[in-house]
Parts: C-alpha cells; structure tokens; sequence
C-alpha cells in the first residue's frame, strides 16, 4: 500500500472549486501535495505560492507546459515563449517538474508534429535547467493523438527523453494514458530515474466520455498496484498524483472529493 | 490511387440495411466486393453465398471471430466452438478470411486475457487451415481495450501472430485502429506477407462517439495514401475494405452510403 504521505491532489479532480478551496480540502484531509494547473497560478505565482506553502503544503508538479507543434514559425515560437514563462512559474511556486502535453499535429502530418515536440523541448531545455526544473514529457492516451498529444505511448516518449540529459528531462506516468499498452511494464523499466511523476485514477467500463470520463481509484479496470510496483521498482519514490477528469466528480463539493480520493488512494493504490 | 476494383464494402458501414440490400447497392455503384458479419449470414450461410455470388459480388472477410477471454475454462470453450462455426460459415460463403477481434479480459488481469487470446487461436487454427479459412488477428485502438480487444497494437499483433503458421494466422490492418501508433509503419513492414486485410475510415475530430464516431475517408486526421502504400509495400495487394461506424451514416438511404464510399475511396485512398 502506498503512504498517505505520497498522495498529491491534482486541482483538476476538483475543476470547478478555486486554489484556494482546493488547498484549504487538502489540509483537512491530511493530503501533504498538490498539483496545481497554470490557470490559478499564472496571474500571481507569488501569491499562489504563499497560499500552498503558507498551507503547509508542498507542490508536487505544475499543469502544464507543451503544445509545440504549430501550422507557423511564427506560432511555434510563440508556443516555445509561453513554455519559458510556464518554467519560470513552475519556479515561483517551488515544484521542480513541469508537466508536458505535447500538443496535437497542426494538420495530417502527425510524424512532423512528433519531430515539433522535440525541437520544442530542446529549446527550452536549458532554461528549464538553469531554474531548476525538470520537464515531463506526458503520453497521453492515442485516443488524444489527434487533439491533444501526438506522444502516444510509453516507448515513444523514451526515445524522445532520451535525446535529453536525463536529470532534466523525464516522463510523467500516468496511469490512464498507459494501462492498455503490452509494453508498459518493458518501458517503464527502461524509463528508470527517468520517471519523474506518478499519475493514478481510473479506467471505467463503459468509458462515460473521452475526457471527462476517467473514474475514481478502484471503480475500473487498470492494475493500479502492479504499475505502482513497477514505477518503484524502477526507482521512482516520489508523490503520487490523483488527476481525474470526471463531470459527475466536478459535481461534487471540493471537500467530498478530497476525502473521497485520501480514501480511495490507501484502499486502491 | 487505389483502382477501385479493390473496394470492398463492409456492410456494418450501412449497419441498418440488410444484406440484400447491400448487395444491390454495391452492384449499383460498381463495387466488387463485400464484407459481410455473422449476424446476417449464421442462420444460413449457404444462402447469403447464393445471393453474394449471385449478383456477381466476392467476399473479402467474414466479421467476425475472436472474443476467446473468459472468467471459466467451461466459458472459454463455448468461445471457441464459436470460433469453430464460425470458420465453417466463412468457408460456406467463400471468403478465405475471418476477422478476429479478441475481446476484453474478463477482470484486471489484461496480460492473462492476452493469453486466453493465444490460447484460443490456437485452438481452432487446424480446423481454420482444414477449412482454407486465415484467421486475421485485428488490433483494435486502444480505447477499446478496455471493452472489446485486449489486442491494441499492431506490434501485439505481430507477436501474436509469429507464433503460428504465416500461411494460416496473420493480421488485419485497420487504420482507424492503428493510425496514431509511433511505430506503425515499422510493424506493417514486419508483418509483411502476413498482411491479410486492409480497412480504412477516418478519425475525425472531434471525435463524436468512441464507438459509432468514424468518419468517410477524407473527413479525418489520418495519413490513408501513405498507410495503403506501406501496406503494399509490405507486399499486400488485396482488396481493401471500407468499415466505418457512425451513427449520423447508418441514417442515410443504404445506395447513398454506398455512393459516397466508391467517390470518396477514388478520391482519398
């Protein structure tokens, strides 16, 4: 069984409640991390930090760089301004890991895209490092191959991290995303000290809806335990994120959800 | 471009037509061939060969076989006296090809299921050489993994595949299951002769529905001239089937579908 201690609250699973709720949820439930998303943290990082540290909590990953793929040069560039803010706001709120969704093709040619996402990466690499953040590259789901992420699948952000000096840049493993694969296990261990985040929820059958259908630790099919033991096994010890998309969740007041997932996360993971 | 003497119409691409009227309406538009589904052949298969061949039409595939997970070895055999039948039914229709779409684990053990799946293939494979029948092994998308095919890659596939005969067991390519896959043209040129299908549809996003969202050839994301030609390549030269489920086409008079799927095949593959 996992700790308690390793649980971090990823704000999405409570979209519709503020940082501040989130955090407040958190702190009474015994929850020690949290995962913030950009649209609560970017007006003021400063502030946001305050709030979560003055809360006593530590943030574990920030929501999220990427997309760099773009019809232009011109678009590109701008994509690659806005993952050099979104680093320097990862620093502000004191987490070293910035999660990467790399972002769909701008049109058919979904293997340019692919080769987009790594140009991208390497242009801010350095910066990243010079503060102190690592980028995470997420594969998400190939259900999102065409509109949110051409990186697919575990091997595939392997080969794209390994071009990269692996103390800075690694993948986010998230459960969801990787569960069906038959080479997840195989990768996960090729991945090693390059596995910098571990994201659970669940994948419940039937699938309710693409992206607001992801269920509640234990209510579906994925072998949380085993790729837990797995990511460990590989060397990853750090905190373990609950990030679920779910409109009936959403529903929900911030402070059920919170205890809902405390609860599922020592039962399930 | 694909001469369109290699269109093969799936009939679940006018999922509310009956076979006889999709017969009629491929001879309509010029189309030479057909695939039809155990739903509409089973009760009596000598009979849907009669109408087929009568009306001068060949059959690419019979849909479909598979589904060998179960929870009880008792549930299991069932399964594949299914599969048994199902080969003689192929075989009593002409085709030299069943489709196999190997269904969900019957709980979390999804590796267990892909077992079940090797196990059942090799079950029947004798009786499907006996009979001239090849066995297709199609991987479906991932989303489906949970529900329909624990067999989601083309790499799985391949694997699956090597461990019998390459003149009896090989693999259905379907592009809507296996455009987004990083490795997908790396796994066509190994499957090689053992290519015995090519399906095309289209990913259109937003994607309307996980099962019933296909779109017509054209309408989508998905690169069909350059997987047809790394299927050729591979050395398959066969006909190539139109399979699409959509809720919005299955609504159209059954020769409008048919219509549309001969222009857009000339144009798009």
């Amino acid at each position: 069984m996992a700790e308690l201690s390793r649980l971090s609250f990823n704000q999405m699973t409570a979209g519709k409640a503020t940082l501040s709720e989130v955090v407040d949820a958190c702190c009474k439930h015994g929850v020690e991390w949290i995962g913030p998303w950009r649209y609560s943290v970017s007006e003021d990082p400063r502030a946001a930090a305050r709030l979560i540290r003055g809360a006593g909590l530590k943030v574990s990953s920030l929501c999220r760089g990427g997309m760099f793929p773009a019809a232009t040069a011109e678009e590109r560039r701008r994509r690659i301004e806005d993952n050099l803010r979104a680093i320097d706001e990862a620093a502000a709120i004191q987490t070293d890991l910035l999660v990467l969704v790399n972002g769909p093709s701008p049109d058919r040619d979904i293997d340019g895209a692919r080769q987009m996402v790594i140009e991208g990466i390497g242009a801010v690499a350095d910066h990243a490092a010079k503060c102190g953040v690592r980028l995470g590259i997420e594969p998400l789901h190939p259900m999102f191959a065409a509109d949110r992420s051409v990186v697919v699948t575990m091997g595939e952000a392997n080969e794209m991290a390994a071009r990269f000096d692996p103390r800075h840049v690694g993948l986010v493993v998230d459960v969801y995303h990787i569960w069906w694969d038959p080479r997840v296990y195989a990768e996960i261990a090729k991945a090693g000290e390059r596995i910098f985040a571990f994201h659970v929820s669940d994948w419940i059958v039937p699938t309710p809806d693409m992206l607001m259908g992801r269920g509640m630790m234990g209510d579906g099919v994925i072998e949380l335990r085993r790729l837990r033991e797995a990511v460990e096994r590989a060397g990853y010890k750090g905190p373990i994120e609950v990030e679920i998309f779910n409109q009936a969740l959403w529903e929900l007041p911030v402070d059920n959800i919170v205890g809902q997932v405390a609860e599922r996360f020592s039962e399930f993971v």
